[in-house]
Parts: C-alpha cells; sequence; structure tokens
C-alpha cells in the first residue's frame, strides 16, 4: 500500500504522548532551553532528550546547542502540515452532510406533491 | 505526570497509521461497509478490523454489524477534539509572533528617536 505522507505518520506519533504534546504546547509560546522543557514535566535530561529525538524527526521541533544550553524552537510549518489533514477531512465531512441534507429535503418535497391530502 | 487528555494519545496514534487515515478519509465521505474500506488497502478482513478496533477505542469510528456487513461510520466530535489542540498551538504560536513583532517595532522606533542623524 502506498503511504503519501509519510512525515504524517511521524507527526502524529509525535503527538501521541502527553510529555512532547506538552513540549509543543510550551514552544507555541517561543523559544525555550531543554532544561526548561523537561523541569514541569519532571523527568530527566536524558529521557527529555529522547521525546526531543521524536519531535525532531517529525519536524516538528528544531534545536541548537550553544554551551551547554541546547535551545529548541517549534517548527510551525510542521504542525500545520497535520492541521491541513484534519481540516480536509471535515470539510469533506459537512459537504457530505451538506449533500444529505439536500437529498433529504428532496425526499420531503416529493412526499408532499404527493401527498393526496394537500 | 499528569495526562489532562489521554483521549488525544490514542486518537493521534489511531491517526499515525497510513491505513487508518485512508479509513478516515473514505468515511468522511459518508458511511462504509468495512469490506468496502479494507479492498483499495489491499489487506485482509482481519487485518482492516484491527485497524478498526484502534479507530474505535480512539472515538474515532463506530461500527454495527447488521447480518453479514458491519458498517462504518466517522466519529466527528473525536477529529474535532484533534483538530482543536493543533489549533489552539497555532493561535499561541500567531499570538508569540504578533508580540515579537510589536517588541521588535518598539526597538526600531526607540533606535529612531536616538539616532543623531535624523
Amino acid at each position: 500500500m502506498l503511504n503519501q505522507f509519510p512525515d504524517l505518520d511521524r507527526l502524529f506519533h509525535a503527538l501521541a504522548d502527553p510529555a512532547r504534546r506538552a513540549m509543543v504546547e510550551r514552544l507555541s509560546h517561543g523559544l525555550s532551553s531543554l532544561s526548561e522543557l523537561a523541569r514541569p514535566l519532571t523527568m530527566s535530561l536524558p529521557a527529555a532528550m529522547q521525546h526531543l529525538a521524536v519531535l525532531q524527526a517529525a519536524g516538528l521541533v528544531r534545536s541548537e546547542k550553544t554551551g551547554r544550553v541546547r535551545t529548541c524552537s517549534l517548527e510551525h510549518a510542521a504542525l500545520a502540515q497535520a492541521e491541513q489533514w484534519i481540516n480536509a477531512r471535515r470539510r469533506e465531512w459537512e459537504h457530505h452532510f451538506d449533500r444529505l441534507g439536500d437529498y433529504l429535503k428532496t425526499l420531503e418535497n416529493e412526499g408532499d406533491q404527493h401527498d393526496p391530502d394537500i
């Protein structure tokens, strides 16, 4: 089976963990060091580093080390890709419901026309 | 660590697979039988059933068996939950950039005021 969007596999996998979502949430407010990201999650730096690696592999986060500090930033374009996929499903779903509504209205009108009491 | 949104773990995990995304995509156009869902994915019915179980556990899909046919439908509310989480991150990110823009403008204005050449 052809996977047209391998990036989406990694993106949604990265977002399927509460610690990684918390990191993305923090980074959506601006730059942060890795230790600042790890602190509220009460996890060790190596554990935070592992989550960061998953986020980086998904293209969601970029990081740079200067001296002993690793600064992380959100890659908004990747998040937008996930958003676009979900938005597209919603639009299809809404379109489906609109068509269903039109069809039911047509049936109702046809029913009125054939109703002998009217 | 407190996971405030355990549903999001299951939701994003369910969407991290191309076969399951293809099923959701098909169901966003309307009801479908499980065998109809499995056909374009060239997978066996038991394999499709396993993917369906993951989608159902995430609350993304509902299914009902009538006779030998299992009919599946999309649960739009669950998809909306994932959409809301991503939208919230985008809004925060945009807000952060707006504030950054304001700050840079302030610095620019202050620079103009102190520039001896003006």
